[in-house]
């Protein structure tokens, strides 16, 4: 029947999603309803040669097993750090998180590479068109998300559009800052959100602790090979170390502080965040918004996505609305 | 001629502006051309009761030399400080910079006594409007502005309208925080701009220093009873006064990385600062981008408004656009 065609254009219908971050490359095969087939991950290469031949080589693979998954591949998405302007394809300019990383063709190449369709935008807009198209902000007009990784990114839905902003440098969330001093952020400032609560700031903290010997504590189960990670702090604080407690606090603050900051300057209905920590931020930043923002702001909810993979979904996302867009 | 005829309607077309600020109510007669016809300025009273028969009276005194000055008065628009929701014409929250200020309809009372449509926004956007009307936003799609007068508000213009946001609350560009902890705002918080760089908050720098003799410097002149306010802080620093020009310093550090973190979420085009002291930040704040925006984000121009009252033209551009909007 029509009907059972149709479906099985839709299931088969997919695109490539790369998602580069401060310390992964990933690719993904996600199918038109935002299953991810297949995910391929490895260390984000530091030179730029070395991360663009990579980039193709892990496309290259995932378009061989798309065809054993019935996938067809109707385009890649693209979701990086860094300032991008979307028209072109292009990667302006990069914090030092990724390196060798500005004024960066990513659409010429990779097409040229694939014969495929390209767009690219940066992970936060990324993230943010994954909670519209398959997240807690569908249907939502205005909404923004943040997502905490390696570093902090965001993305803002207004009239249900992304804005990009004059020179590409809108919604980036994590250069919020919230100090006129505080510690130093990838971005060269002081005071970023960044620096006070992604997972880099975490581990940084912990890290610290660790080389005072003030991280371990009884009950804590610690390798001494074990690479320190913003785990080690939270599980530390959980189990009793109030140093470790006052460094979480402190970020809890800075993220809540941060998120105050946008609802008083774009005062979407709803706040998404997404990343590892997401779960743990939720609540101190719905405190933070109580204690702190103007008293007709103090309505907004804060949700953590219940999306698996934010920014590699909405790289695909720009992928399915455009390759599809006449068909619906 | 028509012609003629024409340029005689837009000379008499206006509007009645009222302002309502932390520290004075004013109200002007406003031509269709953006001069300020006549000025009336009085103490903003207290109380919810006294504040509403004094715009009242104001009004009718304004509407009544607006005959003699040739001004047919089309509506009233209505400039205050708290979140406004303009379709209700109605006030809902302020902070204590305006007492008794909450939950307030203006447009019902005020239509009431002068039989006159009416409009309400907050002053911040009000003062968006008549730059995009008459000042430095003239066809500029996307910018931000920020008056300083005792308080500090912010109006956001995207794709050439407001952005009021999902609880009115939008570019309550005063109470971005750029502190975690920072010194107290009337809106309850701390470290937010208005707290640091409004002339309420240097003039409370200013009386601080005063109270502990550590104000005037040689060659200051100042009279014993005369009230200190932000003028004499900045009269300080200017002859010497080294802790007055730390204090200055740290406003316009705090103004600067307000801006940048707006930069950062909405990247606007263009910055616009308006009230007395815009022109001492203008500089400063341009440094600060300089030295803490992104890359991407460091081209962003701060200008200082041209305008001689933001907050009442565009309180008149709301009256002037919406009664001519089948005209032109
Ligand atoms: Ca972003
Ligand atoms: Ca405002
Ligand atoms: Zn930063
Ligand atoms: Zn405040």
């Amino acid at each position: 029947s029509i009907s059972q065609d149709i479906d099985h254009i839709l299931e088969t219908q997919s695109a490539l999603s790369v998602d580069l971050g401060g310390t992964n490359l990933r690719v993904a095969i996600i199918s038109m309803k935002g299953k991810i087939v297949e995910k391929y991950t490895q260390p984000n290469p530091k030179t730029f040669e070395a991360r663009m031949q990579l980039i193709v080589k892990m496309c290259l693979d995932a378009m061989r097993d798309a065809i054993t998954f019935n996938c067809r591949i109707l385009g890649v998405g693209v979701s990086t750090g860094g300032r991008v302007n979307p028209q072109e394809g292009v990667v302006l300019h990069s914090t030092k998180l990724i390196q060798e990383w500005s004024s960066i063709d990513l659409r010429t190449p990779i097409s040229g590479a694939l014969h495929l369709p390209v767009w690219v935008d940066n992970d936060g807009n990324c993230a943010a068109l994954a909670e519209r198209k398959f997240g807690h902000g569908k249907g939502v007009e205005n909404f923004v998300t943040i997502i905490t990784g390696t570093g902090i990114g965001g993305g803002i839905i207004h009239n249900s559009e992304l804005i990009h902003g004059s020179t590409f440098c809108a919604a980036e969330l994590g250069h919020i800052m919230v100090s006129l001093d505080g510690p130093e952020c990838s971005c060269g400032s002081r005071g970023c959100l960044e620096a006070y609560a992604s997972g880099m700031a975490l581990q940084r903290e912990a890290k610290r602790l660790h080389d005072e010997d003030l991280l371990k504590v009884e009950g804590m189960d610690m390798k001494l090979s074990e690479p320190i990670t913003a785990a080690h702090l939270i599980n530390a604080a959980r189990l009793g170390n109030s140093k470790a407690d006052a460094i979480l606090n402190r970020a809890y603050t800075a993220l809540g502080v941060g998120v105050v900051n946008i609802l008083h300057t774009m005062n979407p209905s709803l706040v998404i965040l997404s990343g590892v920590l997401a779960s743990y931020y939720q609540d101190p930043v719905q405190k933070i918004i109580n204690e702190r923002a103007l008293f007709s702001a103090q309505s907004i909810k804060v949700v953590t996505s219940d999306l698996e993979e934010p920014a590699l979904l909405g790289a695909a996302s720009m992928v399915l609305d455009y390759t599809t867009r006449r068909q619906y």
